[in-house]
């Protein structure tokens, strides 16, 4: 059973934690990227959730891109030589791939290494390049769904994605604020409180 | 025949080991979760024990949050670079996997690490999440079975599994105490002896 | 949907992305080789973009020339002590393989290292050897329509390939200016702007 | 043919050699473990033998326990940091697995790390926990007459298998002396000669 | 098409270039061992070229033969210290395998460290042993046809492969020059130009 | 071709080679084990030879051996940590495995680090225990008929594999001598020149 239970928005108390949004085999769903850090005179990725490989290279991209743009970022580089990242996506007993996590990813490593909050509400779902371009990805529909039944306000999806949103009945979009964009740096500007 | 005998609660004189609720081909079952540090110049987790890749993870994210929160939980930073951490879950000859011995393992590993004792005569089931949240787990109603049958007074639960408890014939659960729990911290304050 | 869009070539603004062409299931590509360098005590080559063996050698091949060639490329040597490599091609839903890309890792490379831009609407494809010597690739026909679909105007290719562009229509060929060259300090002349 | 001749007790004369039983596709037979240190400015666990990984974990349990056990064992821990460990099981044409070797291993090692013989004419079998349990193993009466036919004259147990010892027919258990053990370090106070 | 294309000899202008003659599914083909080494503060050998495990071992045995008789072969021990040695085999969409490149890996390698040229219109096909032993190789005749189609002018064989050159009808082998030999030494004394 | 050509015993001009007996698919066959030193600083046992995990595993025992038994062997402790070991089974296109060149391997390694060369003419065959114990192998008759061939005239075997020897006419013993041992020790007087 609790392989099918359909998960609610959880605040946004916790730094290094940001929303998701995944089309699985039994539908759209949220999800949650987490995000910690510890000290460590070896520091390494560490990457748990049954995650395969493509999902994996979203989280190795995503680091390096915060590595090669830390001082745009302003976060500490030191930060880099003397913390352990791990980044964990509940719940391990499902299998999960694929590269639509990768602005998410982006999102919540920031946000571990800036101490910024998230904003409250919002989910997100696309792929990042490693010039930190956001790609569109498939599934819209059925995660946007996902997002109003837990009880998500706004979400954030690459421009090229606008044309799949037009493509659902308007009623379903109630109550739901969109952000389309091309750069992961629209996005951390929208999701990040500073 | 040792492959299928049904194992008893053992006391709670060694610390660094907590009983959890297994659900296997065989029904449910108690097993322990055993961690012992011994000390190294270059410490690694070592697992052992027949795990599947789940609940390796499990651990290394067990290890992570306790790094991540070491000064909340009191513990010495420095043990984490001079102790090597072994964990360890008989019976070797038995395939083991899965996520629900997550927070049985961060409770040995901080019990270890602090030299704290656990409560006598407490099981528990439930995967945790990087943030410290607490995430329901199946086959509740044999894992109860198994707890009676193995002399558990108190059992530690997520509170999303309560419903599971609740379908279940009120004299099976005679003489059980339930913690209904949500976040790793109320599993620790529970657990362990201070 | 996104598996099979048509891409577009992007302009040359940044530094360390170069055009490639592909040729998949799906008929010919563009692709962006992207390149990223970023501080590290224990430099590595990092390779994302679900990449199979062969394609990740081409990677390996690349930066192994570039260090052997370190003086004549004009690249302080001390960066391949200091500084991670990362190469990634987008997207990461799409295993690509082959060695055909071997040109385009180079450049790439050189324009990170370097800080040189990449020429206007130029895009490339073949392989290299590891003494520079270029290499005809296959699906000549495929990658040309696929260039002129993405609005390149300059493509370069080894000078066995010539031989395939004689047996495209010409009206096929129109507005797209050829380079063929049999060396990679060619292609290097050809694609960076100094 | 030597895949399958059976063997014969073989002394005590080798510091870190123990005898085990086990129970193979062929019936029961006695096995050698072989210990060995040798001076490493990087100490590793060295296992051969075409060993499986139930009985690898056996290894690397062994050695965790002894480490985490050093005081109380004797053991100079300077030892740790500069001898190699490498534990070997003739014969290596055959695979050997599972968990039964645990009891063996530990006092092999720790007869090797103290210098003390192990007693004459004794063998034994039986699954170690990281804490130290001894748990019972299958097989018994084919590793009994083994043991007797190889002039083994005392064997120890696990105590949750004298149920299995008392099923035999006492004709054959003729000249041999049980010991039931629950703990390594009963079979440490038996087996090694101080 | 670039997969059957048949090379042609390509001169001798690169020090660490040798031709190697290749038997492969279709038919005798030369191909090119291309050595390049580059600084490194932590050398190792990298290889490239899809490249089999018997093919990979014969660069791993060419590269200790070489170390363990620097000396003989007058090159400075140092180089080993600080330079990488990268081993391509063009052409990277080709699997190859087995360990008649042994020779051709030893000159190559050896042209590289020494920097003396090698032979004009030279090719060689031959395992060698660790003690540089020259042992036979397959395809002789498909080989010989392959080199001189590729306008190679003298090849070194095996002394025990004269016996597969006396069945080749001598009109093949007009123009052709053979050198057979049973030792290393004797492959880089024609080889190599000093 | 070469894959059967029966091979004959070669001197023993080189230090580090000794003369295996084995037992493949297409009958008895003599190998050669090539052992080669060569400097550095972080000093591994390279194995090449296409062989399998449990002949690899012999190599590891054998090193593991000389190591643990350097001062009896009067071997210079330091060149453990100075000296790469390579070890090497000519032919790489034909797989080896099975631990039965054990004996052969520590002679190999002993002669290389000593420098005293092997006796002439000498073959061996059979499995080494860490503790130095020499076990039977199987495939004698067809071994002895090989070495005949080979023009072998002393060949070294377990004394447990005599039995073998005596099934064999005596017609086809002629002009070879038997040495029959138990343990490392005899083999390496033998055999070792001082
Ligand atoms: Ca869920
Ligand atoms: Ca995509
Ligand atoms: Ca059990
Ligand atoms: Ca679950
Ligand atoms: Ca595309
Ligand atoms: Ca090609
Ligand atoms: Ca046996
Ligand atoms: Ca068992
Ligand atoms: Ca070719
Ligand atoms: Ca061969
Ligand atoms: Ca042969
Ligand atoms: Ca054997």
């Amino acid at each position: 059973a609790p392989l099918f239970t359909k998960d609610l928005y959880e605040g946004n108390d916790y730094i290094g934690v940001v929303t998701g949004l995944a089309w699985t085999s039994v539908g759209g769903e949220i999800l949650f990227i987490e995000t910690s850090l510890s000290k460590s005179k070896a520091p390494t990725l560490t990457l748990t959730g049954n995650l395969g490989n493509v999902m994996k290279e979203s989280a190795i991209l995503a680091l390096e891109y915060i590595k090669a743009h830390a001082t745009q970022l302003n976060i500490d580089e030191s930060l880099f030589e003397t913390m352990n990242v791990h980044v964990h996506v509940p719940e391990g007993a499902i299998p999960k791939d694929g590269p639509s996590a990768g602005i998410t990813m982006v999102t919540a490593m920031t946000s571990a290494f800036t101490g910024h909050k998230v904003k409250k509400a919002l989910a997100m779902t696309g792929e990042m390049t490693l010039r930190g371009k956001v790609l569109p990805v498939g599934g819209i529909k059925e995660k946007i769904l996902a997002a109003k039944r837990a009880n998500i306000k706004e979400v954030i999806l690459c421009h090229e994605n606008q044309k799949d949103i037009e493509e659902i009945k308007s009623s379903y979009l109630k109550g739901l604020k969109f952000h389309f964009v091309s750069d992961i740096r629209e996005v951390l500007d929208i999701a990040l409180i500073k």
